[in-house]
């Protein structure tokens, strides 16, 4: 193999394929990114065995076709620090690659890059395009509350449901439910799949800041593929059926209160801030008649006290939650003005934004000690 | 005590004195900060018994005088927290604390302040005076030579050295010395001391960014006291004789060339990164005599080469370093032009700017294995 690429546009690839080397592994070859030109074009490729990603059509000239894998890290730093300008990669025998600019050279030695483990194979029948930023947005509005439970793997992952002309994404940790959806074709076939939730974390790294960019996934039974303009993703699917999550999302109400997110968000960091386990001792919200709530928080160090205005619409209420899981909804509502539904002080509440119905979150209370 | 306090200004000095609040001690009330207002206004105190920090006239309202020392963890994370405007900290029976603004307020447990050290007194007589930004520069370019051998303490430290109308800074981990003077005023009494580089490393990150601000030193026998715009410090001096530094800075040479510093850098950043021990492993450095400096590595993952253009005037020479040695100094050096003056391949070499003669720079080679 020989051939020619600027340094930026090989730094860029790299970086994207990166995301799925493998660290820690006991097949040393998945340390590695494969590089591969033939007939296709130059590429690059790295697999995790759990997430693969392969570029599309790097700009270079292939002066000779062949295959090699390279040390990721080694790779990425010596071409992190080459001179600027155009960098000549040739492998000869026994994968002796030499990585040359200028008056700069260096010579490592590769792997056989035949013997790196290919991308699972997904027929690109049934298309679902759908615009990245929305979907990066998606994700990072419901991943917080994926489980890290692997006794129950199906909740390690978020469900991407596509429905009646809606892609939904929900996840559940046992405690909160996260869900966000968006409309997209109304001729989209219904589907359901379970992506792990590391796959969408690298994802959401990947995804381009450009608007109006597009992301196109197919499935098939095990795997997902994410076509993006210049890489492809593929991930194992999680297996098993995700939890109903329709029904507990009631419209039923005893209690419902109005008020600014911002300041129920600092509010809840505040009242948070007398705890050694940072945020995981519980807050009172206690909703008054007279548009007051009162957030109290009681540990060994002391006590804090906070009084936001709300506009109440029902029955008073005296309630406790995990804050962090309150203030991880806050954080990723777009919405100013939120609405908050509660029915009793041990049922769940759900939280919306005032104006995008797109997201909701559902989370159970805590239990008061009086 | 009783005092009101703008949110910003009280964050702002408790960030100063937080560089000197003790972690991890057996001492729990040196994980404080001391309040304490007085007849000479009110202030924040530190000391975790190596370094002491005291702030100067903090602008605000003394409603009653008095003394508490808070949790500095939790203290720092109200008072950031905290809704903007003023902020009033009153203190209860049993050193209980209220810390409130608007409709936030704090309830917190504080402990004596009477009970917490105070810092070492120095009588302000003989007084240094020198450019906060200038001590500020020679202290980074010289703090990464001090030894972290704690078998000779004395070298763990920086001499600061009063001599003649200069100050002089010089850092010997017995591997290199850095060396860094600047004129003062000639009248100053000769002096030296030995401060601790971890006292260094935090007066970097107080003194003042403004230009033409002047910080003061004064020292008694076992102490140093830095006085800035805004607070004190006191540092404990190490004991012992500093290494006599003056006559291993020859001017002789065999071999003397003249070359790009960056050049030399990003060569030495690239030769050094085909080692796992990143930089630990030797880079060769063939001075020839048509005015090329090769440098050339070798390690288990492969090898690398660079050429980069010199001046020469002397002999032509091999010698080898640890690369990280001669990148760090090269870093701070602020010409973009050096010199590098060799003797053999074994004895150590001097490196310099080509305009500024106030920073210099000695390495030792390592052994060459052919």
């Amino acid at each position: 193999m020989k051939i020619n690429c600027k340094k930026e546009i090989l730094l860029n690839n790299i970086n994207i394929v990166l995301k799925s080397v493998a660290s820690r592994t006991t097949i040393p070859i998945l340390e590695c990114i494969l590089l591969k030109a033939d007939k296709d074009g130059f590429k690059l490729i790295s697999n995790d065995l759990e997430v693969g990603i392969e570029t599309i059509n790097i700009e270079s000239d292939i002066i000779e076709k062949g295959i090699v894998a390279l040390e990721a890290k080694i790779f990425y730093d010596i071409i992190r620090n080459m001179p600027e300008g155009n960098i000549t990669i040739e492998v000869k025998e026994n994968n002796k690659t030499i990585i040359k600019n200028g008056k700069t050279e260096f010579k490592i030695l590769g792997q056989n890059g035949n013997e790196f483990p290919t991308l699972n194979e997904i027929k690109r029948e049934e298309k679902y395009s759908i615009n990245s930023n929305i979907l990066k947005n998606m994700i990072k509005q419901t991943k917080f509350s994926v489980s890290n439970d692997e006794s129950k793997p199906i909740l390690t992952g978020e469900l991407i449901e596509i429905k009646e002309g809606y892609l939904n994404i929900v996840a559940i940790d046992g405690f909160r439910v996260s869900f966000r959806c968006t409309k997209v074709n109304k001729d989209f076939k219904n589907a359901e799949v379970v992506v792990p939730a590391k796959t969408l974390n690298e994802i959401i790294k990947i995804l381009p800041d450009k608007e109006n960019s597009i992301v196109n996934l197919y499935f098939n039974e095990n795997n997902i593929l994410f076509e993006l303009e210049n890489c492809i993703v593929v991930s194992r699917l999680l297996d098993g059926e995700f939890l109903k999550y329709e029904q507990i999302f009631t419209e039923d109400y005893n209690t419902k209160i109005k008020l600014n997110r911002v300041d129920l968000l600092s509010s809840l960091e505040r009242a948070s801030l007398i705890s050694k386990d940072n945020k995981k001792t519980p807050v009172k919200l206690e909703i008054t008649n007279n548009d007051n709530l009162i957030i109290t928080s009681n540990t060994e160090f002391g006590t804090s006290y906070e009084e936001v205005f709300i506009e109440l619409e029902g029955e008073s209420l005296n309630i406790a939650f995990n804050p962090k899981y309150l203030i991880d909804a806050l954080k990723v509502i777009e919405d100013d003005e939120i609405t908050i539904q509660f029915m009793t002080s041990l049922s769940p509440c759900i939280i919306k934004g005032i104006d995008n119905n797109e997201y909701k979150y559902l989370i159970l209370p805590l239990k008061i000690n009086e």
